[in-house]
């Protein structure tokens, strides 16, 4: 019998399948459309998906060991149930359960930014020793998803990390939350395409054309991204500061606009060094980096957090 | 031979002692000034303060199974060695071994604020489940201590928790850190001062005056009063949402005011929970509390990490 690994990383519009087997050797990897018009299609869509990864490498069910699944949103991880994952359409919604029975195989849950972190922090270990690390996700959202001590922490009711409602700007924008000036009022992906769309600049449909734009010459997208550039840099300094992480990763639909993104956080750091010898010792550049374009952080660390769950289960067994 | 464990806060102007026996009795506690003309006399100082507290039992230094001391400012714990206490005239300087061979006990050196944190911990315990606490203290300077998981969380370089220096306002006042606008720039205690002074209520020389004045009316008192909760409150709510700990204390001079700054952190708080449902579930009044007036959380907890480090030997040589 064959023994294989699924990590599944679920976003608003595609969900992401990594196949490994025992050796963690990858088997089959592939991405499907996300649909969000019910829960039943939504999960659906999602077990299609597994089943087309399967059959790639022949595989089928009993070959299944476990399952890792990332949502964007918040997660009981003790009972494999979405508690809320407004994308997704998902609110406590048994996910956990229903992939269990299809599958028969344990589910481990977990948010999407935290798997990430996780996904992250293996990777990174695989070249440097780190033992403090923060995932931070620029998307629809902003939130980072954090590795300290070696181990994945997740607050006192699994809300740790949830960074974009700190407020940053006394007369802001208010935010889907209520609060005004949250950080995600200024640097989610959402937030950057209103500021476009009110600077007249419509045309630009993704995050790598304003950038470009923005090295072209033209001011009102050069306004934008220096904006962006120093909330991003900004709060990179604050999980920086309060949690002494070793690294910040950078990840995130925001963050496809690659190192045009990064030169304008440098470019903020640069200056503030000027200033400060605690940001001279605290945030040199070689503690920030962005996330391999082509590596999935997601379904890397779903399948790392179902290994870890069928270890420990096997321990508790013995 | 009876045995005992000695805690110590070393602060900027007074070192506070305490000891116990063996099974956690309070056993003598006082109070006395700490000298800051030169290392020597500091930690001469301390020591005659250590002395008097002994006398006071009739013990000797055979009778110290060992020490905890805490500092206002970083440590080199494993070398117990004092990196920087500005306030104590500290750089890199030996505490850890001086205090050792005086008494004859092994020492752990670290933070005050972190070990405020530990005994606040183990106080709480006493009467609540807890796991994930923060403890803010607010003085000279600002920071939180952090236990997560039931731990101490010290960061990768012994820096978490440094939040007096995350930047809340773009046109603010200069920082010692050479940033503009950090936390510690409004919060603190001489900043309280300063802007008292700007406002010209020069008379007012404590915390306790400053908010019975704005408590009587003065409009001047009241703005800064003001001002200086909305940003404590700011705090709070950065240390919730990144730590997502169930409880944070505060503690530290600036606190001395006791229920009349409580009040405005909780005035600010409804203001947010009428805006914002996140706050809402968030922050709740009950996640926030003062250190009882009585309690010094610094020598209770250098106590517990003393108990914790001979344990620790005793495990390895066992």
């Amino acid at each position: 019998m064959r023994q294989f690994f699924v990590g599944l990383d679920i976003g608003g519009t595609k969900t992401e399948v990594l196949i490994v087997n025992t050796d963690s050797s990858i088997q089959s990897q592939l991405k499907g459309n996300t649909s969000t018009t019910s829960p039943k299609e939504m999960v659906d869509g999602v077990i299609q998906t597994i089943y087309r990864a399967l059959d790639q490498i022949e595989a089928t069910p009993e070959d299944v060991v476990a399952i890792g699944a990332g949502i964007p949103g918040q997660v009981h991880q003790e009972t494999g149930e979405v508690r809320l994952a407004a994308n997704l359409g998902l609110a406590e919604y048994p996910l956990g359960s229903v992939l269990s029975s299809e599958f028969g195989a344990p589910v481990v849950l977990e948010n999407d930014v935290r798997l990430a972190a996780v996904g992250t922090y293996d990777y990174l270990r695989q070249h440097e020793t780190i033992n403090h690390l923060a995932y931070m996700g620029i998307g629809t959202g902003v939130s980072v998803g954090l590795v300290l001590n070696g181990t994945l922490y997740r607050g006192a009711h699994g809300m740790a990390g949830e960074i974009g409602h700190l407020v940053i700007a006394d007369n802001g924008v208010t935010c889907n939350c209520g609060q005004v000036g949250c950080l995600e009022t200024v640097i989610a992906g959402p937030a950057i395409a209103r500021q476009a769309a009110e600077a007249g600049l419509d045309s630009t449909s993704t995050m790598t054309e304003l950038y470009e734009l923005a090295e072209n010459g033209n001011a009102k997208a050069q306004a934008i991204v220096e904006r962006v550039g120093h909330f991003i840099t900004r709060a990179i300094q604050s999980v920086i500061m309060t949690y002494d992480v070793e690294k910040i990763v950078l990840g995130g639909g925001v963050t496809s606009a690659g190192t045009a993104l990064l030169n304008t956080i440098f470019s903020e750091l640069a200056l503030l060094r000027k200033q400060s010898e605690l940001v001279r010792v605290m945030l040199p550049d070689s503690k920030i980096a962005l996330l391999p374009g082509d590596f999935n952080a997601g379904t890397h660390g779903a399948i790392r957090m179902a290994r870890d769950a069928v270890n420990a289960f096997n321990k508790r067994t013995f």
